[in-house]
């Protein structure tokens, strides 16, 4: 077994990471931190749980530590739901401490050496790991895109080597993107809000990382423009999204790109049956239906239409956040970077 | 005064046209239509007022006709809040029995003799109405474009002529929009439908109607393309879209254009004090907080942004609907067409 | 293996029994039927899938059958979930014909050899299938009470043998016990609507029923005396309700009922952990939070105070329909009717 | 001209009171105070305006104050829309400082001396003033109770004089109560959260005082008890309650009652046309349609039914809080209290 932990497990995301490796067939889940205010207590004390899947029992009696180096000195991974201002400084000192960081901070997605990873789409940029070890400790850092990122990077891939470009995305993202109190019922309910803070720019940078080319020293952008407007909308999870592509293939060419999509590997417990899911139906997919397909792992797609247009629809704060971390270091278990 | 009836009064957008003619300055509302099972009862009885605004008592003892040409003959104007297979047949014969039809149908939207307008887009497309006499008779028909399309036509009409081409645009609509009882609760809540249909067809061919030119006798389409994509979320008022347009003004310049922008004429009773208002704060406008500016006659537009991209939205059964044909009428009258 | 069948498979209630009916380990699930419109073709095809579970494959390629006696003529167990117009002859001729119906529909709730039961409250009121059958056939009728009583007798339970007077029931209702289309959602978003057509003559009168005593021959009525209030809220799934008791029991007392209470039966498949759940914290249980307990079939109760007062809480369609009607023809087959 | 200001003029309840104030007959709003942060600018810069009425931009040029005496002094009223915690010092200080107080805060509102008035219910309790008074100085509080209190004292009072006892109350209450920022999307969408802190002793006590009897010195408490269980609901405004009282009258004595009810005074500038509204409908009142009738200010009450329950509607933040407050101080100012 693999012994894993948490950092910042109280949050939204955090509760995600600890429901996905409570009962997780190869991580051993040891660790799990919180701020001050939280250390010291049984985690059942600590947290309190607000998913709908019930809380799992068996971690209920962990001792919360502290968000800090030692507490997590000697696990394999820790899985970091840390807030980006936390997770600068800490998640390179961890790793600087030997240990494997699957981050879902936005702080070191961007950094030369640190690869920002979708196991479906850009597996082979876990090569940069190698690189950050030249400086001589086993530890590194792995990120997962932004979960909005995710859903349509993920949907994006089927149909890349089509060639594509030009791409416009609006997005209409659930309420938990923001965590369990980012955002006020007064500000959301009946209303849309049309913007999220930074989240255009996560989008456009973010894809053309994971869509780029790795050579073995370096990431080269993908070489397509990405626009995105964002937009905040009254549904708890599952982030929705219209996509414009501008590309030879036909519409029919690319549902069947779709159909016939499979994931690079198989066997990884987190893996979803199908990564990318086409839906037929002219009003499909839809964020309260589809959500939980693949246990919130499948990313969902439809209406592909001419222009070419189409939907995309993924859960945020499972595929578009936690699961993406632990399927992340699924894929670095099964490649033996650990 | 000119004497006025609805054609459809109980439903959704019948209503809204009852709450603006109640007490109208110019217009004295004499006659509401709806089915036989209303037909013969006092509006007060017959209708299940759901608006917010107050049920206008001034109007509640009119007894309801039934919707046929006999029930408004002899009066100067009827707007018709008909579902589109009832409005394709009986609009025509209502207009040739001599009255004046304003029409939020889409059954006659894209006749060619019918002006499709926006008082502050499109004024001189009311020409159409001399070729509509040429068949000799007084009536005659004008429309309003569906509620997407109005809110996208007057953001983008302040900046025209800049010169735009490439139009994306990703709506956010309301339920309103499908009437009373068009979308179940269980459909909408926590949740995107990514899908109303014949909605996109409808936004892209109106929009090129509406910005055409007119010659006097033929109306060119606007020399751009438009590509779509329509969605529904759980919003009660007010359709929020983002909109992408190819031109080479700078986003400065855009700005400007919304600040200065003023409507082409003055003193028409449901004008708005601005027809478009530009917001400056980076998350505005919002459905909820924005939607009733200028009495629900205003569309608001922010977030303009290189791409360009921008947010436009708008109340959909006011200025999308009831007041704008409202505001045909009172367009057509200072034009003297009656 | 039991061979079953489910009566109105497409609609709310029906696709819910589907749900939890497909891999079932006692009963084989052979039949479904549906409006002439969706007989003859494949469930798959024939059902517009809308629970959040997904759709069972193992059930797809059922023909689905008219609703009508010979469709379900030789089968064990017919589970109804039919409007009550039509239950009410359709389900005594299928008892007639040899089968036993597990009815969800009123219709026979208040007959007087009907059980009308929940198994955790009053399994020996099943006793009545013996007088039905005195008029020479096999087959009979057993009923589950409407969705916001079951939760609330579920509640009483543990309680009633301190002694019950003067009981007061206000509930927040969910949009799902009025089916798929049964509000619209301009009537419920951002609304609670004081009415739920007869619903509060069915609580008073169901639960005196199914909380009265049965010598072996009639049920005598609970001797209490119950007022309730219903009201619709924006909520998916799950009933909460306020509930006062007189009762000369301590708060700790009653506390200690629900702690200790433990259901009449075990290993029943649909039977969860724990029938009733005490929350201790004060401001659970929550709809959204906990209605999922025990697989949809926990009643979460909490917040006893002086009064006294507390709040149930259930899932109106597994708890309070499909899962308590299953659960009820699991309890016939351990007790040998069948 | 009578010149005030207002505490606290930056939250919910505070914009509440701008929005009444700005252009109210009788009052010169000339201050408006907030916290050190928003001290010094302009109040149209210093506010989020959240209202969906537009901003009133006869103040936006008000420099906004410290929230402190000297801000205040030498206003004739102020109103209070503080936090409890703020308000227990600085309402007394202010009020030593020779100013009338009206305070939304609960602070004071059980206080010996100080009347605890919905004017419609109590106005003599006003009487109490001149106690205040004896310690030698001219200023005073008078409160107004909390929101879901309100409403219930507005509803009961029509029918007090039947004699009433063993009230019970359930309540649904909006979003709004817990201010713009009090309840995170998360936890009440798609949910009803049945526990609001220390409303249930609100409402139980603050009745109790306002429908009791005033000799001149002191107050008695209505004679009869109360039970209530408050649960906060997905609704932006607008407290419904479900209302237990026992009484002799018949259902349609009670009808009769709210039919026939006049408030006990006329020509107050807030007052509404009617105070209490009673609909004949079984499906009303509800918050979103029937919230703003008397622009806020009217209470609406229906389904009068045996039991004798019903249901009662208020609007929270208008005639619950900022509406209540100014009326209070249109009937201090017309009794001469000033």
């Amino acid at each position: 077994m693999i012994n894993v932990g948490v950092l910042g497990a109280t949050g939204a995301v955090g509760q995600r990471f600890v429901q996905l490796l409570a009962s997780h067939p190869w991580f051993n889940l040891q660790t799990l931190t919180a701020s001050e205010r939280s250390a010291g207590k049984n985690y059942r004390d600590a947290v309190n749980w607000r998913l709908d899947e019930p809380f799992p029992d068996s971690v209920g009696d962990i001792v919360v530590s502290k968000t800090d180096v030692d507490s997590v000195k000697g696990l394999d991974i820790v899985f970091s739901a840390l807030p980006a201002d936390l997770a600068t400084n800490l998640e390179t000192d961890i790793s600087r401490a030997g240990v494997a960081v699957c981050s879902n901070a936005s702080s070191h997605r961007m950094d030369k050496n640190v690869p920002l990873v979708v196991p479906e789409v850009n597996p082979d940029h876990l090569g940069l790991i190698d690189l950050q070890r030249d400086s001589g400790n086993d530890g590194f850092i792995v990120t997962n895109p932004n979960c909005s990122t995710i859903t349509m990077v993920s949907a994006l891939n089927p149909i890349q080597h089509r060639g594509l470009s030009d791409i416009r995305v609006a997005t209409m993202q659930a309420i938990s993107g923001a965590g369990f109190e980012g955002i006020s019922a007064m500000s959301i309910y009946d209303n849309v809000i049309p913007y999220i803070g930074s989240e255009e720019k996560k989008m456009e940078a973010e894809t053309l990382k994971i869509m780029g080319s790795f050579d073995g020293s370096v990431i080269t952008n993908a070489p397509f423009s990405i626009s995105a407007s964002c937009h905040r909308v009254p549904v708890i999870d599952g982030h929705t999204m219209a996509i414009w592509v501008d590309t030879k293939a036909s519409v029919e060419e690319l549902k069947n790109d779709f159909r016939n999509y499979k994931a690079p590997f198989t066997g990884l417990p987190t893996q979803p049956e199908k990564s990318v899911l086409l839906f037929e139906q002219e009003d499909r997919p839809q964020p309260r239906l589809d959500r939980n397909r693949g246990r919130g792992m499948t990313v969902s797609v439809g209406r592909i239409r001419e222009g070419v247009r189409f939907i995309a629809m993924g859960h945020n704060t499972i595929r578009g956040a936690a699961g993406a971390s632990v399927l992340n270091a699924e894929l670095i278990v099964s490649k033996k970077y650990l």
